[in-house]
């Protein structure tokens, strides 16, 4: 084996092991033995433990965040279902290695593996502010998309400590969940609503985003639910007795958030 | 002042000291100079700085689970405003200690301090149930709560970093997302449904529900926005020259997710 051959089958074989295993049970033995190398040739190559972890980690990072890339066709909730499909296999297939990274307390945790997963996350936010071709996205906007990279990073931990529910669901779920965010932010910030409404115009009925709409729709006939919406959405009647109430953002007046 | 007196005054300094600045940069001489004692006298009471550290964040820790708690009383979503309003200032005056803390890869990360966060964790996941008073939650809405939970933690460290919205949007909007998840997964499991019903019918049109619905109402009017989820929850059309489409969950029939 060359030099480089070599070295590049020690970060391999660590990365497996790594994958597996928390990293304070994988020892430099562990990684000479599994590559049929001797401790001292591991150490002529790197320097300690650490420094293999890192390097490996970062080989795991960037093969993630190439599993984010997606051509920009089709409905966007079927594209991010993708994405989220090719992340979830590898959640799946580096499961201990995943969690103890992102439990974080690991005794290998550094200024370096917080910059791999730092690096991760901002390939996730920017794939997906891509995806979303809003020309300059607001505060409200990132911060919707880093809650819900947050939200599938907890997600998937919850999952592999638990397996409660079958991996497509939750993958499912996590589209949804991105969707269902983009519609409150839209919400909040009416100069989304235009952009929502083409996102919407381009899904399908059976794609995430219809799936969600039906089941939200069955849920409005489950009795007392139209009511209470209706409820609260009506204008506060005048008040009778009580003081006058403060005022409240009313509604559909885009101005109001101006 | 007594050896109890002069425990508590160290772990009282330190902690205002972890609170305003990442415990690198905190130093047992930094310590006993604030607590006007000798550096001697700090090791005689704590074997070094990260016992300290870690006995400083438990009580910081214990502060901030004390805050989740919240009387049973009026609209849920007013409940965990509240709280969330006690959460965000607690956020506020513990900002660069909370994130250094939360930000993990930190040189003071340890089990110790990994089982504080899952401490105070644990305490809102325990919190938020007792209030929902869900007899025997699914796996599906704990996930809900944690996934929420997690939700808080990132948007609250972005927020210290950037400071881009007012803190009370920030509480507002936490808020929301937290009803928003709540439906979302009453959408997924129809068994929540008359849990929800009841949930809505005790919110009030000022409140944080009924300002979403305020908005979410405001969003409809945005052109194409109903129409387009008109042909989302629309049975899908016959199939006329391409094959039958597979079976899809089709809205309200509760069997469908038993």
């Amino acid at each position: 084996m060359s030099v480089d051959e070599r070295r590049e089958q020690l970060i391999a074989v660590a990365l497996e092991l790594f994958s597996v295993r928390p990293p304070e049970e994988v020892s430099i033995d562990d990684i000479a033995a599994a590559a049929g190398a001797s401790r001292p040739l591991v150490y002529h190559y790197f320097p300690g433990k650490q420094a293999l972890y890192e390097e490996s980690l970062r080989r795991a990072g960037r093969e993630l965040a190439g599993r984010f890339e997606e051509p920009p066709e089709g409905p966007l909730s079927e594209r991010l279902h993708r994405v989220m499909g090719r992340y979830l296999d590898f959640v799946q297939s580096h499961g201990p290695g995943f969690a103890a990274l992102l439990r974080g307390g690991s005794v290998a945790a550094s200024a370096g593996t917080s910059a791999v997963i730092d690096e991760v996350r901002r390939a996730a936010h920017d794939q997906i502010l891509g995806h979303l071709a809003i020309p300059d996205p607001s505060p409200g906007l990132r911060l919707t998309v880093r809650a819900w990279i947050a939200n599938a990073e907890i997600t998937s931990l919850e999952w592999l400590a638990e397996r409660s529910v079958p991996l497509e669901e939750l993958q499912l779920h996590l589209v949804q969940e991105f969707v269902a965010a983009l519609v409150l932010t839209a919400a909040r910030e009416p100069a989304l609503g235009a952009e929502l409404a083409s996102f919407l115009a381009d899904e399908r009925p059976d794609g995430p985003t219809g799936r969600l709409v039906h089941d939200l729709a069955g849920l409005l006939a489950v009795p007392g639910i139209t009511e209470a919406l209706g409820t609260l959405a009506a204008p506060p009647a005048a008040p009778v007795a009580s003081p006058p109430a403060a005022p409240v953002a009313d509604g559909p007046s885009p101005q109001a958030a101006e």
